[in-house]
């Protein structure tokens, strides 16, 4: 029983970029502790499970990583370097703010003097579309002041981008993504081993939606399962849970926060509770599917807060993550008090360049 | 058996957005028949299938939508009103060239004067933390000229921007969106009877990766599985074959293109003949896992045509998208020679504006 998790890793071969992701985590802990910054191991999105070896098919938890993006832009506004751990293609900090298409409209085809048309314009594209495109941009500068931002997205776009700007050029933030739940354990165990020794600095907010079931990799049918044998029958087995090894073996001293969604709303607490006795770490942030949005509560083994938006603050916008992550870095701090880390902890302004 | 389709109508609910796409589609394929325009449906993407009514998991099928998205723009070159009818947050026409971060890469903020560094600017912004955002930026526009497009990044943008402005001028192009293999059916139902009066000019080029498999919507648990009541065993259900009422009942004079993706180069042509003799349709584009972006056979009834991108086209970033368009677009053409549609075909520039 107690070392499901070790056969998992032994059944398991690790991502294919797991070696350079194992130095991106090792150089950009070692900085920030360095410098003596909490850093925040962020885990976002669903994890995938793989029906077919070569996969076509896969089981998938719900969750586009809003909770953990988010959370992420409020840790930097509170100091902490970001090890952002997310889904390929979940939603990421800043970014999150603009899908696609949002962004392309914020840009305009400017045109050279009163006379030119998004017609005209399109039409000397078309004339010239036998012709490199160097050759049509350079036609093209001729008539129009081409992929302008509009003047009022400037204004939408301008916080957005500076807080990116600022993240990045103080090199406080970190993004190793991940597709299956195997995928994701590797880089967990990884993050955890280059944490380690921030000790009760390192923070885990473990948003991501695991799976809890999966096929392990030698049960996998090598093809895709065909359909003209008839439906098939999936037997899922449990995944290893390692928050057991995570909390008693891999970081004991970091402050250790996992997130329960349920949509029974009566098993919210119970299970809960039932996990912070079973693996012994500091809180579960405990959300039900239908109003995740604007109800958390903060639960741990000896109390739970609830954290209500209010109509008025939903309407206004407001992110719930900007009070969740409020109270858990006020409950961090503590936690580090608690823990002897001397205070004031020196904490670096954000904005300040990264040494590299 | 011949009734599985409509019982599958019978037991799953339209989705909550159904009637709004609905109006989208018949205002778009009425306005483009008017105009004598070739209409051509793609789908795009993977459907999902539910594991719980209150849903959490879900099993996927492995797509990020590129074959629809890179087809949707060459249709769109030869002149084709296109319907993308796309899994939500999978890859879209134009958009697909920019990830989120890469497009506010492409952006800067530009500073006044010689003297002003990001830090400074970053430093303007954290004081003004606690003011309101448009304090913030009124603050900021004193020190920099923020959120400019970067000269370079100009020129990768304006050709995409361009083409996608043209499209959108035009009114060429419209997005609906599915989630599960139930939206998805409810919306190609919709569109096939919006098509059915184009006859032989509508082309259906059906690239999603539609589930085979699913779990009847009154088998459905209400609510998340619970891992500590053991492994479960998902037994799933064989989903109906839209395509056979799509080409004998909705569009049957139509063009109908159906895609086949195995992992297993032996199944490929057999199966792609296979599914040729069952539904009648017109052709399968049969591709592998593996090789699908530079190799692809076009299989009818009667030929099979490989199209292959050489090493060099490779490096060069053809899409096989654009050998494969071209060639689908050119056999349509002669669909509608002998189904006896007047020649040429009125084509409507693609760049003129929208008569709504």
């Amino acid at each position: 029983m107690s070392t499901q998790w070790e056969d998992f890793f032994a059944i398991h071969l690790p991502p294919t970029d797991f070696e350079d992701n194992r130095s991106l985590l090792r150089e950009f802990c070692e900085r920030h502790e360095r410098h003596g910054r909490c850093i925040v191991l962020i885990t976002s999105g669903g994890t995938t499970v793989p029906l077919e070896y070569n996969t076509v098919r896969f089981v998938d938890n719900f969750s586009a990583g809003t909770r953990g993006a988010v959370s992420a832009e409020y840790f930097l506004e509170h100091g902490y370097a970001v090890i952002f751990m997310h889904r390929l293609k979940s939603l990421e900090p800043f970014t999150r703010h603009f899908s696609g298409q949002k962004l392309l409209d914020m840009l305009d085809i400017q045109e050279r003097g009163p006379n030119t048309t998004i017609t005209d314009i399109a039409l000397r594209w078309f004339e010239t579309q036998a012709e490199s495109e160097q050759y049509q941009v350079s036609v093209l500068k001729k008539v129009c002041d081409i992929a302008a931002l509009k003047p009022d997205s400037v204004d939408v776009l301008a916080p957005v981008l500076l807080r990116y700007k600022a993240a990045h050029a103080a090199g406080a933030l970190l993004h190793v993504a991940f597709t299956t739940v195997s995928d994701y354990f590797w880089l967990l165990r990884a993050a955890c081993e280059c944490l380690a020794s921030s000790g009760p600095c390192a923070m885990l907010y473990l948003a991501a939606a695991v799976s809890d079931f999966y096929v392990p990799k030698d049960h996998l049918p090598t093809h895709k399962i065909q359909s003209d044998t008839g439906a098939p029958i999936i037997q899922l087995q449990l995944v290893p849970k390692m928050l057991a090894p995570l909390v008693n073996l891999w970081v004991p001293s970091a402050y250790v926060v996992s997130f329960k969604l349920e949509t029974d709303e009566n098993l919210l607490i119970p299970k809960a509770r039932a996990a912070l006795e079973k693996y012994k770490h500091k809180m579960v942030v405990a959300n039900q599917l239908q109003t995740r949005r604007h109800r958390v509560v903060l639960v741990t083994p000896k109390t739970s807060q609830e954290i209500l938006l209010t109509r008025e603050e939903v309407h206004a916008g407001t992110d719930i993550e900007c009070l969740l992550v409020g109270e858990i870095v006020r409950r961090h701090k503590e936690h580090m008090q608690l823990e002897g880390v001397p205070e004031p902890v020196p904490e670096a302004p954000l904005h300040s360049p990264a040494p590299r």
